[in-house]
């Protein structure tokens, strides 16, 4: 794989000189291009050591308009960073539409690296490597460009460059102990980079292989192959399908036959008395309040997603959990419509970017998963993007419960009668009136459409690492006690383990 | 002060249960009426150890809807916060407009203990508290309604809580070391306290002192208070003055007489030949290589603002300076319209977002200037507004400079007719023709109102920590070079001091 880029390839200063004042025109103007698209572009410069990263990056922010790209080389992980999965700060360190974001040092760099140590295995670089292409897919279906170089030196290139630098007393302290132990790891790595390039050289975004060893073949290469990938999506223009962000593989084929059956299984007659409820309330509330504190000295943080009807109780079970909790410790997240920096990115950054910090708890009162209900239903997002979304959530959510998150998911459900009946008993309460709209009634309408794409979401997102949970809201007790009681268990679960 | 805070208020079981339920009503009300509204709330709970803060915290997020209340506490700043001045962990958590902010240990916290503790001289808390006042002072004349309560024991309550609390077995663990230390301490920290508050209890931003023995009572009176400021606030209208956000003090009069003269006093012949250029540019960009590297060892932050006229070559600088920085390091900040968020927050909330991490560069194209320039000439601010911009302006830039941050501010100077030959000679390069627009022969048209801007702002901001230079740059060869010297002096003064 990398014979290609051990040719020697060489640029004379002529040539190179007469080609660059061209290539930078074309780059300014692609990226003033680039301002008035709707998509994000992601650089990865990788490669081996001393195979000019920084250079080349460098040479990027040259030849661009510095002003509009911004290079990110995560070092190590500050301790906000640290209480949140791995890809936390990948996400919110991503370029937004019409930007340019370039990468030294990115998602690549940590699997790499541990496996050349061997500090993982075979298997957990596979696994790595599957997430990243996941990721970079999912950046892909939005619309992103990613374009990804790979920086090569043959073993003799590294052994000469490390012999020139000691044999300078000006550049000797450029080499150090790291640089000879890298050497000796050279095959090793050469091995291993060869199967991560293999593995994650996908359509949406593959790898393009450039010899490192002489500046300006190298900077030259590369500056044409970004102009070249920007152009390519200029020219795909409009109306293409790509731009639309329909998405072209359909992931997720609907469901056939009788799909409304989940929500009819459930038994909305349970119910607590008064007495009950006054009585099992206080047990929960007292549990969650122990077990919160527990959690803050475990740095086991929670996420508790709340969906369901209109006017089905997510609020006050909500307030339910609210006295229990020290509210210096929790954060609730209403979901409304996006502001303009987070529909800059991909739906998923906004759920990314409020994650909890270490021993925290977070309630989302509406979330990620409105991509296929609301979006899905309201044709806010187009069958492709709510379709591949399912599998998107998948991902996102294994990695809250890999990192250790206790992540709860809560459907609530009422019959539709009882909707009916909150409705209006809202409407007679002063202070709860504005919770009612000319928007619910047409929401009630769609009724039957949102049956069937919570049994659609139910059954593509209840994994055996976040199931679903049901509510059966017709009575509010029961559901509020429900609610904690399951929570309380699966926090207890995560702490005593 | 704290005398009547001492009289044992109480509040009867049969009152607190007739009272609250309406009380919720109404500020359930009251935070939905803020919705609506232009400005966000900041409520300080502050006090006595052990007068109730995090109960009644817990309380008002009780009886709010806590979706749209954000608690803040702010234990140990994270190593995010260490890298940047304190009052950057308190912007970003500011609340956007028509939402709730409430804080348990805020800005009050640090200087009040260090003084208790006789870490800080009496005078240090007075310039801690000069901020505080200029730092509330800021938000109130944006807008911000600020309602600060601080929860009183008295000395014998302390005593009594602490007594209580240990003799039952179940709290005794709550009783600390540190519990009986602050109660020896209790004092110093009663007059101490005092001071602060009579200090920082501003027309805008009054302390509520409550007495914090009788939860109930407590409860009661915070809930009332805030319902009272809300509601007192809604009556103001839409048509006062305070919602105008005209602001009611002007704080810098115009400078009257001659004031266009300091532009005029620059030398714009003078001028580098293309041999002294290239020379000169090869060793500042050199030594500017060994200087940020050495910055970022020392964790010696910059922070380098442009601004200047139109065309003035304010992207020739920053692409003078690209070269010798190493991209992962350095940032550039091009300012234009803000987003939704940041126009949800005070204008400088958006330039405390991008504050450089320790030992990096940021450079701002344009910056929190543009208040009193563009926004002051296009009337985007009030004339109270963009007056009051010049004090809020020195203190955020004396806390970037405290902090130890290398400052440098550039003002491109060029001249009129030098303004249109490069307006011409852009609509004649194809690449550099969508840089000229009508709105750029517009900004022309006021050149003498900008004139005059710019002598305000430099007389008013030009201060010893934070002076301005001016480039004389209808040369763009000495303007590059000039730049770059002066910041290479400063940043090496800083480095070697």
């Amino acid at each position: 794989m990398f014979e290609v880029a051990e040719l020697g390839h060489k640029v004379s200063k002529q040539e190179y000189q007469e080609q660059v004042p061209d290539l930078r025109v074309q780059l300014l103007d692609a990226q003033w291009e680039l301002s008035k698209h709707d998509f994000p572009v992601v650089v990865l410069i990788s490669g081996v050591d001393g195979a000019g990263k920084g250079a080349t990056v460098g040479l990027l922010n040259e030849w661009l308009d510095p002003r509009y790209v911004r290079t990110f080389a995560f070092g190590k992980p500050t301790d906000e960073e640290n209480q949140r999965p791995e890809f936390w700060r990948f996400w919110r360190d991503l370029p937004p539409k019409g930007r340019i974001g370039l990468y030294v040092g990115s998602w690549y760099s940590r699997p790499l690296s541990e496996r050349v140590y061997g500090d993982i295995s075979e298997a957990d670089l596979d696994e790595a490597l599957l997430r990243i292409n996941n990721f970079e897919k999912a950046l892909a279906d939005d619309g992103a460009l990613i374009i990804k170089v790979w920086l090569h030196l043959s073993k003799d290139a590294q052994k000469k460059r490390l012999k020139t630098l000691e044999s300078n007393p000006k550049t000797r302290w450029r080499v150090t102990e790291r640089d000879h132990k890298h050497l000796k790891l050279y095959d090793d790595f050469r091995s291993i980079a060869e199967h991560v390039l293999r593995i994650t050289s996908t359509g949406e975004a593959p790898w393009l292989i450039v010899e490192g060893t002489d500046p300006r073949y190298r900077g030259l290469t590369v500056g044409k192959h970004i102009l070249e990938r920007l152009n390519e999506r200029f020219a795909i223009g409009k109306n293409s399908v790509v731009n639309q962000k329909k998405g072209f593989r359909p992931i997720a084929p609907p469901v056939t036959g009788e799909p409304v059956t989940l929500l009819n299984t459930l038994d909305l007659r349970q119910s607590l008395t008064k007495a009950q409820y006054k009585t099992q309330l206080e047990k929960y509330q007292g549990k969650l309040n122990l077990l919160s504190r527990e959690a803050l000295d475990q740095q086991v943080s929670s996420i508790i997603v709340l969906e369901g009807w209109d006017a089905a109780g997510k609020g006050g079970i909500i307030r339910r959990f609210v006295p229990a909790l020290d509210a210096r410790h929790y954060q609730i997240i209403p979901i409304a419509a996006p502001t303009d920096e987070e529909s800059a990115h991909h739906y998923l950054w906004r759920f990314w970017r409020h994650l909890p910090a270490a021993g925290f708890i977070t309630m989302y009162d509406r979330s990620w998963y409105g991509r296929v209900l609301v979006e899905r239903i309201e044709e806010f997002a187009s069958e492709n993007e709510w379709m591949r979304a399912y599998s998107e959530i998948n991902d996102f959510e294994a990695q809250l419960v890999e990192f250790g998150i206790v992540l709860v998911k809560y459907w609530l459900h009422i019959s539709k009668e009882e909707q009916l009946n909150r409705f209006q008993a809202r409407e007679a309460t002063p202070f709860k009136q504005h919770k009612i709209t000319e928007e619910d009634y047409r929401n009630r309408e769609k009724w039957d459409m949102y049956e069937h794409a919570v049994n659609d979401m139910v059954e593509r997102t209840s994994t055996e690492y976040a199931p679903w949970t049901f509510l059966e809201a017709n009575d509010k007790r029961y559901a509020r006690i429900k609610a904690l009681k399951i929570f309380c268990n699966q926090l207890e679960k995560a702490l005593h383990k």
